[in-house]
């Protein structure tokens, strides 16, 4: 192999430029020459195309982003153009293939989520030579045990707590923080039992708001004038609806704003009567420099992807299990959603310590 | 003097507990014990006392909040009973007096923001023995050059838009974020220019949206796809009205999340075209450990707040003035805001910048 | 079972503060009560027990050192009286083993590295209900794939490389880090991948320098006139000796400052003629705030050790193993050091970076 | 003025960037171009000249390090030709004004300190359009009130101070630091108190180890066993000499292990018998991303110089003083030291939270 692509897409997650840098160093020692694709598959279905050599690469590793640009939104398959939403989608996919084939790649890393992937699984099919690696902060994806980025949102989200911690103390005041995982609780759980939280509440365990509540008076009877509650953006009452609806249509949404946080705080605030305040994180949440586990992961999936183009191991995605990175079929990987089990050792602990977890 | 209380009032700020360390240790060394006064005036009123001696301010220098608790809103001269809204206000200022005398107590150290040094400059006038020592996380003060907490709330805010600026490039996006300042922009301002804005909106400045989104799209059309936006919870369109109401009840409220910051984000999604992302960084500002310049300063301040003591100095706040901590009549501090002047040093350097303004 | 004690022995570790805070909430929901040991083994000798409420352990969960103290050299079985390193060792077990008794401990959880947990194994084959939990920063304790404190150390050490990359990229410098490591090079390891470093020199891979100066000059042509070198402090040169030595005395140790860094940067500027600085880490590895991934570990040993106790699994150590935490025996836990294998996969992705390892 | 030339020299400083984001950002709006001179005067002298536009300096604000590089040793009046120490130094100022020449730059921003700015005096006697900017991590300028960097570096010293202090305390320890400051002890004064230091030691005050000593024992009696002890590099006891010898050579020096910060722990261990633990921080200080403080005072420099550029005030260097950036003569800032005055105010706030000075 002589020449292989690379490309980043879907939201934004710190060890990206990680994960580009040791693709680059790894390819290099076989003598393999990276081109690297800008902004996910829109910049392979118009061919645009940027050589990475050692030179791009110096210095990316602490920071956060791509500097390849990302997207999503743009899939081969269906593509609207960039436009916006107007556009009557095509079917784009041969110009992909076709402009790799002039940039004289011989094959395809795709670090996305599971929307890339499942783009980057099709274009297998087509008998592209594609390798995946997983990518989300919200680390929901089944095949691998971790993914990269995920422990620097942690890392935001506890920083976030520790802050909130002082001044709910100081005030006798309930501090909600509303945090990132429409689907899956783990940065809510793995957060709030790193920040001390006396709450939190996920979307696996839909909550009785009357249990936090009471959870939150108790502490108060014993002289804990204050609570931290950890909400998930995907939490929903017990037969209630998710409150966050849809930001397809790329325009801002306050009502967003006006999530299960701000929910959970005039509920609370109704059950209890205790002032309480919200902090959203939001993007803050995908920014920022990679911790020292995320780069040292992200560096791992980047040079075995290299290791897997190597041995031919085409339509596969690297994939992190217990200390291991091995690799999984694409197939395996997309569309499997990893929640937090009931049984997860973390949530296990979270009861031991007599967190409120809303059920 | 043999015997001094300190109290902390308003709301949270980072350098309370290290003022609270300095008061302590400077008066320690002229022989002077001190009674701490739980929940600001709260504790006052009720007779709420805990020694403060070596041990217990041992290692609070680096934490946050404040060890002796805080509340913005027990006025002892109208006192609503702390439980809530409801009651009729009632004098309770004889209270204090009593409690303090009782106490042993020769002299009161307040520390607080304009509403508590208010409260403290009353009893002045009804003859305690009181100095003031400054405390805003909006810098709005007008007799000090910098309160203690301002550097750090600006270090929170900067270290936010450092996330968002990998964010926004990646994903080629206008990203805003919303901090504190209801009545004077120095936050926005600050952390604006160290963390690189494009824009900055401060409630001085009222703004003319389409002058930023031309901004923006300049930008866009020489290459720079992405701007990141701060906006001071105070900030309003030319002619228009501030969209921050208040929170006065203490109930939490939701219409707050969909302040200022959203609003721009509507308007401007509308103006560009472009997509965009709110943060509102909200009580993550107060929080923290704060930074070496506000522990320094906040150290001054306790040590000098304890020889204006020694000196007699009541009816004083102490304040910073250059490199100087100087004296100033509580009458002449309070109810006095301090703005961004149009010529202010930092404010003309964004400009020089090309920093839009909104105006 | 109605109360244990917990004591923290050995070097100070980032962490120890969680554990402890996790074994008191996780035995309250037990209702057991918890009786801390004053620092490490001594505290048992002299029978310096404090209890452990609620209240003890609130707030303590993001700091650095153990609220208990530690020490790292009274052993039970053969103590010195505390007075230095003169006295004729005496066997203090019995006292010991008293004392627990009159404090009510039904079982003692010892948290402490090789040293402390030989002790703790002494003292279950005189039968005595035992739980250890494993620390060690460095990580090289067979029995666990990780250890608390680690990833924080590993995080200090990477921070530590971004600041001395700008500044050797500035000055086009060979920069040197010493970091601890003097059995194994976990952190050197770890940190030098996550920090970017060029060389990096453990002690499990004899290092030969003239490789290593081959390495910084080829870079040097190749335009890079700058490196990273990170040296764990039981590196040594392929046939030649280890040049730290024991601290046993407890007295400042000048020869220390001039360990393995001095040596390798006065042999690496003979080699290459290009100017280098070293900076010695030292304890600052071993202090501050955990990171989120040790607090998450650090909880989960405090609760798995709660829950052993519990099911009368005395004599064993809680362990991590994949993503599970599991019980081994003490026995099989001790005196089994993990070094790096030349098969670690951050071992393997290092050298798949082009990183020079020395051999 | 169509085009300027800039330049950095001497040692690194976080900032450097900052300040050269801010000359290009603010040339730009009066239509100037900017080019930059690599490593110092070297590239000066040997018309190594980038332009730098605003793709340039995009993304520089927060790193650490200057794009341009620098050197601290190539003086245009005694040019050693860059090759070491050997060769006969020749008088290469010529060559400097004709690059400047050929390559358009009608003028000069020179940032460093007082080594460069005595070398921009010189070049400004022979007539070249200069400006400087003052620059030095030890803050020991005379005709400016700080410089940016300093409070980067204090904040670094204190971040190591708080890691510090819980190992102290876990483990009844003393713990030294060496922070920089060969002539002045600004670094070590303010990370001092802001870090929460017992003893302080700078070069200003000679210091007598009995009284130090004392002090520590002190502690210990009233049950705080241990210490926090802060060095300066340049500190020295009565009627001793200082430690650190020059490091002219360029070459790594052992003996600079064995500074100050040793020999302060091996005589305090003899005077009273504790054991300690020294920590050098070295390099660490001069790098890392700026802190907001040092990003606006650095952008307020890059700004205002352009300012005196424009406005002919050729020969000054932009200072701080108070509030306000002012322009004194170069004449005046060189060859000053500013060392902390007996009166300086936190010098005096350090008297009387009971910190040992050492006097």
């Amino acid at each position: 192999m002589r020449k292989i692509a690379v490309l980043t897409g879907g939201g934004d997650c710190p060890g990206l430029n990680a994960v580009l840098r040791a693709v680059v160093k790894a390819a290099d020692r076989y003598g393999i020459e990276v081109v690297g694709v800008k902004d996910g598959f829109r910049g392979a279905i118009e061919g645009d195309f940027v050589p990475l050599g050692f030179g791009d690469v110096s210095g990316i590793l602490p920071r956060g982003g791509t500097i390849l640009g990302t997207t999503n939104r743009d899939n081969p398959f269906a593509y609207a153009g960039g436009g916006g939403d107007k556009a009557e989608p095509v079917d784009r996919s041969r110009d992909v293939l076709r402009n790799l084939e002039v940039a004289g790649a011989e094959a395809l890393i795709a670090i996305g989520g599971d929307g890339s992937l499942k783009i980057a699984l099709e274009f297998a099919e087509l008998g592209l030579q594609v390798i995946g690696i997983p990518k989300t902060i919200d680390n929901d994806l089944m095949a691998t045990d971790q993914t990269f980025g995920f422990q620097t949102a942690v890392t935001t989200a506890q920083e976030a707590l520790d802050k909130l911690h002082s001044t709910a103390e100081s005030h006798h005041r309930v501090m909600i923080l509303e945090v990132m995982g429409r689907y899956a609780g783990w940065i809510a759980l793995y957060a709030g039992v790193a920040g001390g939280a006396d709450v939190i509440l996920i979307p696996e365990i839909p909550y009785d708001l009357e249990r936090v509540a009471e959870a939150v008076k108790r502490r108060a009877r014993q002289g804990k004038k204050f609570s931290i509650v950890v909400v998930a953006e995907g939490a929903k009452p017990l037969g209630g609806e998710m409150v966050v609806e849809s930001r397809v249509s790329g325009r801002p949404d306050p009502l967003k704003l006006g999530g299960i946080g701000a929910k959970v705080a005039r509920d609370l605030a109704t059950l209890t009567g205790m002032e309480n305040r919200v902090t959203v994180l939001g993007h803050l949440q995908r920014g920022g420099s990679p911790v020292a586990y995320d780069r040292l992961l992200a560096t791992r999936y980047g040079t075995a992807a290299v290791e897997a183009l190597r041995e031919g191991a085409f339509g596969t995605m690297v994939a992190l299990q217990g200390r291991d990175i091995v690799r999984v079929a694409l197939s395996d990987a997309v569309d499997k959603l990893k929640q937090v089990p009931l049984t997860d050792p973390v949530l296990l602990a979270a009861r031991s310590l007599g967190i409120e977890m809303g059920d």
